[in-house]
Formats: structure tokens, sequence, C-alpha cells
């Protein structure tokens, strides 16, 4: 049995996992961001105390949704919550626990979890895209994490995809995900709301203020043009990105997880049909874009194989 | 020691290549495509026979200037020379040599080669650029090349750039290669030169129909407004390619071959900063731009490399 634990700037989780990737507890709570570090560590250790009175455990493992220096095991920092610069969370959770622990970037454990126990399960090489309030990757070559010679390969988020387009929290522009991910999808929708108020007949009726990605698939569903318009937009950048994977990877599976994916097949099939069409023809009858398994437990998932001794 | 032999379609090579990498004996004849697989496989078989006369080889590495099915061991096919379609060239050496051969093709070579021998001696994970006629990729990660789940990873001349851009040979539109390649670069330095004659003062002066890449970079070198210009938007397409290989893969270093790479500084120069604009501010201070060390002989060093069991 190890103990698992995802922190995102939303939620954080634990869970105590066994060998075969069962749950026996599992619990999530709200981050409170005011709170900062020092209150999610707190709270993770108290959290983390109570789970492990009845049951024992034999290491830790942390997803982290923000920059992990691997090698060093320091937290870099959290775009989204204080105190986070370059913290030793693994050793404060050992310290205190009185069991080694590891941590990783969330989209590392995703594709890891995805690989051991969801849609990747069997896969020798796979690519995980996490579509969410940013885009993060994750690769895995060989059953392992690909972290490349600086520690950071798998940024399959800030792909250069339009040389002048909108400013992304990396300071460049026209990443990947500054197009698709999901805070882009509802502020690219707002724009085009505002643009064009009567083309958008269900996305045109919520206050263009609260669309959000969730809303542009939900009316797509629906027919809406104006929503459709705009997924398609996103299908083609997103297939762009797809596509360049499996022609530099060229792995079993790209894997597509993230809140984004749970707008199915409304984004995977025009996503597909994308990827194809800037492949490179010899790829094609291979690419097998799929969507995560594990849900918001894919973190949650890759933290406890880590802890497993899965990336040892 | 190894036999090395190196396919393209304009010239053939053969050496004998000692464990340490030092050539005993080489020689280079021009390719007839006229004559097409049958003329080139009866040449390389009679020229090894003359090379093998006087000295042992244990074992004999192909590099093929076109796709290649590493696991089969076959010549899928060639777009320049007629009648390599499906050809088990390895077995017919074998069988007509009586030495064990292998085959890849000449990207994945020329990595493997610069890898061992060349500017990527040391490194762990090498990203390579073949960028002559074509634009060919080659991915060496822990020491090895890697090939992917279907095999052809590493098609980094396939990744889309411009949606709607130029047709490629790969039957898609505006691919890195269909806008940067030494046939592109020529092609659209002869349109430039068409529509601006008197732009270029050096490039300018040269037949329309005689401007090629090299005619670029040459005129570019004397300050040449309109080479420049030309290379300037060549480097952001490869910049941003150059980008993207070092966000998703993160090698110790990008080495740049082919005969494009022989303009050396011109084009260095302003494709360092464009791939710098486009990458993760993360991966700045790691990125390695550098050329190719072993210039014609990447693909021959690598056909060596291979021989010597290097992908055993």
């Amino acid at each position: 049995m190890v103990l698992a634990v995802d922190i995102g700037g939303t939620n954080f989780s634990l869970a105590l996992v066994s060998d075969g990737g069962k749950f026996q507890k599992k619990l999530t709570r709200s981050t409170d961001r005011s709170g900062g570090a020092i209150w999610m560590i707190s709270n993770i250790l108290q959290e983390s105390r109570r789970l492990l009175k009845t049951t024992d455990a034999t290491a830790c493992g942390i997803s982290f949704g923000g920059p992990v220096d691997f090698e060093s095991q320091r937290i870099i920092n959290s775009t989204h919550v204080a105190g986070w610069d370059d913290v030793e969370l693994p050793k404060i959770v050992s310290d205190e626990l009185s069991i080694p622990a590891v941590v990783d970037n969330d989209a590392n454990a995703g594709a890891l979890g995805e690989h051991l126990f969801g849609a990747g399960k069997g896969s020798k090489n796979l690519v995980y895209y996490n579509i969410g309030t940013g885009i993060g990757g994750g690769i895995i070559i060989d059953g392992v994490i690909y972290r490349g010679s600086d520690g950071n390969a798998g940024e399959l988020g800030h792909v250069p995809i339009l040389p002048d387009g909108p400013l992304c929290d990396c300071g460049n522009r026209g990443c990947l995900e500054a197009l698709c991910s999901g805070t882009a999808i509802g502020k690219r929708a707002q724009e085009a709301v505002a643009r064009q108020p009567r083309r958008g007949k269900v996305i045109g009726k919520i206050g263009a203020g609260e669309i959000t990605a969730k809303s542009v698939f939900d009316a797509a569903r629906k027919g809406d043009r104006l929503a459709l318009e705009l997924v398609d937009e996103v299908c083609v950048y997103l297939g762009m990105g797809v596509a360049t994977s499996m022609n530099a990877f060229a792995p079993d599976a790209i894997v597509i997880g993230g809140s984004v994916s749970k707008a199915g097949p409304v984004l995977l099939r025009p996503l597909r049909e994308q990827a194809d069409r800037f492949l490179m023809p010899v790829h094609r009858p291979h690419l097998k874009v799929i969507p995560a398994q594990l849900g918001n437990r894919s973190g949650l998932m890759g933290a406890a194989a880590l802890a497993m001794g899965h990336e040892a």
C-alpha cells in the first residue's frame, strides 16, 4: 500500500492505493489559495496522518500542479498559489511521516498513471496531453517517463503554432497552450460572442463573462454555429500539435486528459480528423488519439506509481 | 574493421572503418539514376569485393537515402531512383559477401554517426536534422536511435508549420520540409527574384532558373537584402521546428547536418535566435544548436556504427 497525493490549484486529493492500482481510501478537499504553500503542506500532513492511522504505507508519491525539478526533488514554483518557490516538499513529507516520498509534476504523473492503470495500459510508448488551465505534456518511452537531458522534456503545450498569436503564460506568443487550453478556449469564446452576439444561438445567451471552455463544448453539442466554429479552430491547432507528437515520438497512443478532455466526442472527433490531416502519411494507420480513462485521478494514480518505484 | 555503405540519389560511398571510427579506405562514385536499383546493387557489390580483397570486415552497415523498414530490414522505396520498392538489400549483400549486413535510413544513420563520432560525441540524447533535398530527422535517446512504436519516429521534417503553406512531397501542406529544405529554399528564392528582380543586387544577377539554396546563402553573406530576408524567413520556420524538438525531447544538442548546414554562421546565427525566441524559457539555458562535424560522412559513419552493433 502506498500514499498518493495530488496537489492542484483548485483541489487536492489523497488516497491509499494498493499495488494493483486499487483505491483503499480517497479524499478530496478544496485548495485554499490564500493559505499558500504552508496551508497546503499542513493540511496534507494532517490528512495523511489520519489515513495512516489505520493502514501502513511503504512510500508517498506526490503529483504537483506546477513545475518540479525531479532530479533535486524540489517544487520550482506554482503559478496559482503563493509560497511554493524552491520547496523541498518530499523531504518535509518524508521527515514528518517517516516514509520515503517522491514528487513529479502533474503531467508526468498523469502520463504514468494512464500508462499503467488507464487508457494506455499495455502501451510501450505513450504521449499524454493534460488540457485544463494550461496544457501539460508527459512522455512515456519504454515504460518510463522521458525527461530529456535538462529534465523538462515533453513540454507539448509550448509548441509554437502561431508566431504572432496571443501571449502565453510562458512569455512567448502563439504557443499551443495560449490557443487551446481551457482558459484560452473560454477567453476566445468570450471575445467571439462579444464580436458576433447573434451568431451563437446557444452560447450567445450566456453572459459573456460566464463563458468557459465547457460552455463552448456544451453549445457545440447542441449545434450552436459559433461554438462549432470555435471547436473546429481549436482542433486545427490541437491537431497540429498532436500530428507533431506523432511524427516525432510515434507512440502507441496519444492520450488526451485534463478537464477539456471531458468534452468527449464533440472534441475528439474533429481533433482526430485534423491530426490525421497534418500527419505524415506513413504514420496514419498507427494514429490512436484516445481520451484518458482515469479522469481526475490520472495524477493521483501516477503519484501512486511513483511511490511504487516505477521511476526508481 | 567493418564495411560501411552510403547510398544517395547523387553519390554513393563505401569505406572500411575501424572500431575507433578511423577510415582505412574510402571511395565515392556518382549514382547512375537511370540504372536504377539493379545498377546500384551490382556496383556496390563489385566495389565491396574490391575493398574486401585485401582487408577482412566483420559486418556491413548501409545508410540509405529513403524510407527503410528497420524491423524487417527492407528498403521501402526511393523517391529519386527507380526499382527500390520493397528490396531486402541487407539479405542480398549478406548472401553475396558472406558477412552480416544491416540497413537504416540516412537520417537515422547520420544521427548515430554524429552522436558517436561527430558533433554529438559524449551526448546522451541528441536530435539530428538532415537538411538537403528534403528534411530528415534522427533521434538518439540514451545512446540509441529512437524509432517509436511504428518504426518511423523522428520525422521532424514533417512538422506542420503553415496549415495552408506549399505542397510537400509527403502530400500535406506547409510541412517544415516544404518550407526549408534546400529544394524549397531554392524554389522560393527563384519566385522572390522573379517578383522583385531589382531588390537582390547579388542574387538578382543569377539566372532565375539557376538559383539554389547555396546561391541564397552566398548572396546573404555578401549582404544581399533579398537573400537576407529569405534566410530570416527560413530561420523563423526552422526555429519553430527546432524549438519544438527542444521542448519535446530536451536533448543535449540539436545537430544540423546535410548540404544546407554547410551555409555555416549565416544560417546558424539567425536560426539560434529564432529557436531561442520560440523556446519555452525553462529550456533556454540548455539550447545547443550546432553544425554536424562529419559533413558528407555522417551517414557513412552511422552505417559503420550500425555494422559495429550499436543498434543490436
